[in-house]
């Protein structure tokens, strides 16, 4: 097992960089739901390259070509697949991994795992572009969960330590989530955003890249959605997160920050607001306690390292030969993917989510 | 499901915080593995309550009784079944919690997802007591993996900002590890560790609770262990360590601090050490590039909330009157569970392990 | 993984014959359902030996005990662990076993599996008595489906070439069903029952042992329940059938009688009925068509082998010393257990539906 | 849940009869295998229409694209998805299908299942279509078994009663398999092969079908391969042969036969034959003992009810507007799909036996 999940969505997801085609099979849906194509392509196309940039320049459309479980543009409760062509790839920018891994890349680690047999073309299906099945599956579960009122949005939280405001992990709403998806830049702040992105484009300059930490959070889930222990919202959030290259951290409501609190800080206490309904004062629990969700507003953070591709040389190793080499990366990077990382982090909130919703009589 | 997680190893928690037993049973344990039971209670006595004034005064021997899966002192490859006896509790310190839900707690959550008929008493299910049985499967799993090698450790790395030392990123050793763990209070540096114990003690005396911050190493894990995506070694690490109660953060490697990093320093670039063997200078990757072990030691950090019974009386509600009302926690409680959590990481941390290890021919 | 079912019902069996208990772990059960125990100890008793001679008389009382998952007697959504004490266990019968493996069962098959580290003392893990914690959770699935309308029973279709009369296929109703659960000897025709039961008593005294059919129906189960290809009603009832100790064959509505048919005969012609509802005429489909309910009964057909322990002298070898050798097997055997298996049947058809009706907004 | 298996091979399948594409992604593949793309064009050619009147006159390739996981002709060990485009569908013939079901098809069931929204176009994701995609994975899966000396092989049992001559239980061999395979029309007795398709060709012209029984063996499984209670090999082989539309009964060894059989008849008695190998004189028990291999011939039937697709009138109900209807089907139809589902049985059991295997240190 590797690249599915298995929930109450399951999905599968396959390909390499540099193969015919990548894509996803999802399964269990729930059937009758309606595909709004023009947005699922927004949503992906908030994870395609910029033109600013701040990115790769490979240009490929990444346009999802739905194989199945669709009829009508309603799904069908048959297992959707949805394939996506590779047509912008040039192969030979690779040719050496197979002797001199990337540092930071998964080039070693898959030669050891695979015995040499992984595909090293543009990190196979290591590639950050595997992200993009992710984020397809995500724009569909969003979709059906917004039918249900519930959503989901993310921005940059910081890169490189220019920081970003933070939603208000008690009161931000649907109008807060929504404002920050329809800017090509996904801050909250455009100064600070302007002050990120000429900081990106000085590290491209410089043959660097940044990294970054993404704030998600997820407004109108109901309380009571989730599971104690090892199937918890947490949880699976968390087998869904670290599955995103790159990602080295995850924090649920107040996160690292608990370790220097008291618990009269940390516990967020119960009231009855004036519609008659329980909420905490505070929202340190992140809007999981037990792996259930609270009704408050779920925030999580992730960290994003800086892109492992940088045009400067490094060091290396030949690791069949046992030598110390040097290895100067060529090829097209992205000097930062925090921008791009945002709608994936969406994407493995939205499908936990609904993955949860969907064990629940009242779904 | 909630309780049992699915991977090469199999296993199944049960049990309520004031019912008659707790329990476990794992399956797919390899077969002809030795177990010491000396060893397995030493590991299980680490998570047990101190006498030190620094966790609850509940005096459980927890003493696990193995009922299948194990003749003659070696696993049969039968599942294994273990049972620990509730002796020591007293019901009706908890008799409001059905009314008026503890901040911080899945009271309230609980209530929700099963519909009010969730066992409430000493947090039924949700307890922490809960945790006993993940630390026996830890403990089989850890004894299986050191057979071949691999030690993992934790210790306490900080408490309401007073911070112990940390482990070598690059350089750790099984010695390192062992030191720890022999330890009633696992730090690395006493004096810190004094500081800690003495700020718990005052916090207990305030009615007031700490969080903190466990490191965890593993080392010698062979190169090649783990998948990508969604099963890598931090996936399923990630789903075992948020199911701990009052877990709110989990870091791999640098963790956090790489988004504040360029690639140049965040990349950990690779040689040839004397014995031939591929290294990187750094560890940033904490030992998992792509999911998949890179040979490097694994290193993570993990943020445990303060616990969330404290003496203070609270603002709560009563969620079924609609009322705000105050709530004063009586009963015994940790006022720090730091220290007894330390042991669960690592038993998380083996379990995940093992389970990858077994996907292997070299295993 | 072997003793484990992981659907939306999860459940996993530990334990062994001789070991010092035996038990079940049920994850998922919905919350809030009554458990009548009363009723849960009639469904085990039927599976427990009789009194005249048609079975071992190893004399266990079989009474599980619920150490979780349970309060006030109605299920809590937390994980119900039920527990089975082994009394009456007389190891030294089966001294032998290591070496000389019994024809018909699982020694030889399990020393290879477990490379020798496998409990064989009555059969260890393997024991048909692994079937008691497999009736308690269909007992516990049966009550939920009886709530909703839903009635499963079976009965002995025949043993050694004696038959008795079937089931309606279209017509078998709930009546049907409960009259012959009362039966201590489950036959519909109770003469041809006093055949069978003469014919056993017969092979006993032979040192022989006998097999049969078991006819299984469920009926009241609504359209629409259950999913194509490998999660159907067929597929997870196999699964599960194929789990009881000396199944040997597993058919649905007509089944093997279809070779023979030609489609005009086979297919069951849709009508509606009186009240309006979609029917079929014939019922060769056995409820089923695509994996899914029809809304017919579902109607099955297992085939049980002759027990394996007979008390007549057989060829058997010692596997390590790699010699032929004459075995004569000693202690307690049932001469036929198919009656004690038509509980077991039952258990796995209410386990399996009870599953997939979960997966439904109707449920 | 629903078209994906989940075991050390994981595997998901897509598509719809009248869709774009079928295909399958299949997961956790060994890495490193040369996949022979003749033989396997020569599985699934074995599952193609026929020339000779005894299928559907349905014309499709059926090529397989393989968009991932195969480099150089190699197993990578990533996810290997294949991809079939549907080319020649002709919709219009199917179009009452949703308010007419078709006795003995899933159009109800499904409509039901999915509230009216699944594909109804040939069946949609019932079709029998899907099974290319299973055949693809288990032509896979039977290469990598293949070059560790174990092989699968299954014939027409019987068809309408005519009878095939069947495999020896204890003496079938590689070379038995490997003369039934390369026939078009898959008998041992190729007399009664033609008394077969000349039964097959009347049926047919007088707007009939057939149904019958396939048996399929494999060899050279090593003792010691599968799992007790619900994991074991028959278990595994159940859940996969019952994906394949029209199966009605599964039997292994014996099957039903044992239930007139007494317990001496039965029981197959060991003895070290004259390489030393322990060996059973007769092979009631199919090669599965506990769910485990023995290392004699594994052997099962499998029961196919005639193709429900029929050109005679049939009584049928119009299930929104609660009247009863007459149905002719039009369109291209199999009078017997029998020969069809040959490759198909051989593919289940391939992927299942490969599944176990992988979890052995000997694999």
């Amino acid at each position: 097992m590797s690249s599915f999940w298995n929930n109450r969505i399951t999905f599968s997801i396959f390909g390499e960089s540099h193969g015919p085609a990548i894509g996803i099979v999802i399964d269990n849906l729930p059937p009758g739901e309606y595909i709004d194509k023009e947005k699922l392509l927004q949503f992906m196309a908030r994870r395609a390259p910029r033109k600013d940039g701040t990115t790769t320049p490979r240009g490929e459309k990444d346009l999802p070509e739905i194989m199945s479980g669709v009829l009508n543009d309603r799904t069908t409760g048959a297992p959707l697949c949805a394939m996506i062509q590779n047509t912008d790839t040039r192969s030979k920018d690779y040719s050496d991994l197979a002797r001199l891994p990337r540092p930071g890349h998964a080039d070693y680690t898959g030669a050891m795992r695979y015995q040499g047999f992984n595909d090293v073309r543009g990190g196979g299906h290591f590639s950050g572009r595997l992200t993009a099945p992710l984020c397809f599956a995500g724009a569909v579960c969003g979709q059906i969960l917004e039918r249900r009122g519930i959503y989901t949005g993310a921005h940059i939280a910081s890169i490189h330590g220019i920081k970003d405001s933070m939603f208000s992990p008690t009161q931000v709403t649907k109008a807060d989530l929504l404002a920050v998806r329809e800017k090509a830049f996904p801050v909250i702040d455009d100064v600070q955003g302007e002050a990120m992105r000429a900081d990106i484009l000085k590290a491209r300059e410089g043959g660097e890249s940044l990294g970054g930490i993404i704030e998600c959070a997820a407004v109108n889930v109901p309380a009571g959605i989730g599971s104690p222990m090892f199937e918890g919202l947490e949880n699976s959030m968390a087998q869904l997160i670290f599955g995103i290259p790159a990602v080295k951290g995850l924090e649920f409501g107040a996160g690292f920050k608990v370790a220097e609190m008291v618990g009269s800080q940390d516990n967020d206490t119960f009231y009855i607001d004036e519609s008659g309904h329980v909420k905490t004062r505070t929202n340190n629990h992140g809007g999981i306690l037990g792996g259930i969700s609270s009704g408050m507003p779920i925030t999580l953070n992730v960290a994003i390292k800086p892109t492992a591709s940088i045009s400067k040389p490094q060091e290396t190793v030949d690791f069949r030969a046992k030598t110390n080499e040097i290895l100067q990366i060529k090829g097209r990077h992205d000097p930062c993917i925090v921008a791009r990382a945002v709608p994936c982090v969406e994407a493995a909130v939205n499908i936990a989510l609904l993955s949860h919703m969907m064990n629940y009589p009242h779904f």
